[in-house]
């Protein structure tokens, strides 16, 4: 099925994007302001994600869910990092068998 | 190549151990603790994958990213919410000119 | 001097112009938006608290830290809480030798 | 009423135990651990905060609102900004009408 490949695809468009105008271009908007303000909209849409699950409000959370991932890909983007190299970090961390892994870490 | 299904693969593992033994699994423990811990773990790593992107820190912004991603898959499971559901709106947004569509409704 | 009674005087104002009218009060605006906008608002200025203090800006430190103060009063306002209660449970901490209570509370 | 102060004594014994012994201190640890953690910290207690007042828990709130505004305290603390001169911006905004500039700004 198609979503499967909806991340990398997205990260290729936001890639194709980062240098065009700013008036056209959310993603050259944003590249234009910095990667603080990158960084602030990753933590606003963070906010927004947790208000919507507990408000119980599905269609809100999809649609929260979906701008988190997508400032996520934006603020990779901007610092040259690629979407495999998280995807590659989650399945290292399933290869050690990563909940354990992941508790361990935290104790 | 694998990792374009890292996040399906994952989602599946965060739901065979949402009922595990809380003491075993970090899934678990986080649902025997409920949403609004799970909220929060979200809330905590964009935080810190903010950091991470300000502290021009590569390494940790890859493990804070897969972080978030990982409470983002545990956030939405808890909410029955497929991760196919967010990337379907992702594709729609795209679809309608996302990038378009998000200024627009910004503005 | 005055500033030591800044909090509470800012208090009042949230207070009085909470019934406002929409398009003159700031406070009154975002009251007739809920309380998701008013914790989502502080949500937001914690995430530029955050960067400004790792920006290394401190004018935007002293000005981020005074939106999210003005966001926390109008937040425990919607919520009915004054602020003596805040304070007063940060006295009672104190007054258990506070910091030592908090390192317990969190080991 | 002695809670006026309440900040202005947090803000004296918080630069006090700065240097104490990170064992022994809360203060102390945190500085130890550097900026980033002490920024991460506020974070953390924001998105409580937020958690607390949507979870309509008015204990939970009054606790997460003073952990909220001691970790600001340790924050300025760390880069050196009285806590003065965050009230006196307030109260240069209430000067200039606050509310109303507030809403300039936003605009």
């Amino acid at each position: 099925m198609a979503t499967s490949d909806t991340l990398q695809r997205l990260e290729a468009t936001i890639a194709a994007r980062r240098n065009a105008d700013p008036d056209n271009s959310y993603v050259a908007k944003l590249h234009a302001r910095g990667l603080n303000k990158i960084a602030q909209k990753l933590g606003e849409e963070a906010t927004e994600t947790v208000i919507a699950a507990l408000a119980e409000d599905r269609a809100a959370l999809v649609g929260e869910a979906a701008d988190l991932l997508f400032h996520l890909l934006v603020l990779l983007g901007a610092k040259d990092i690629p979407l495999t190299d998280v995807l590659a970090e989650l399945d290292r961390r399933e290869g050690v068998s990563g909940i354990a892994e992941k508790a361990a870490r935290n104790s």
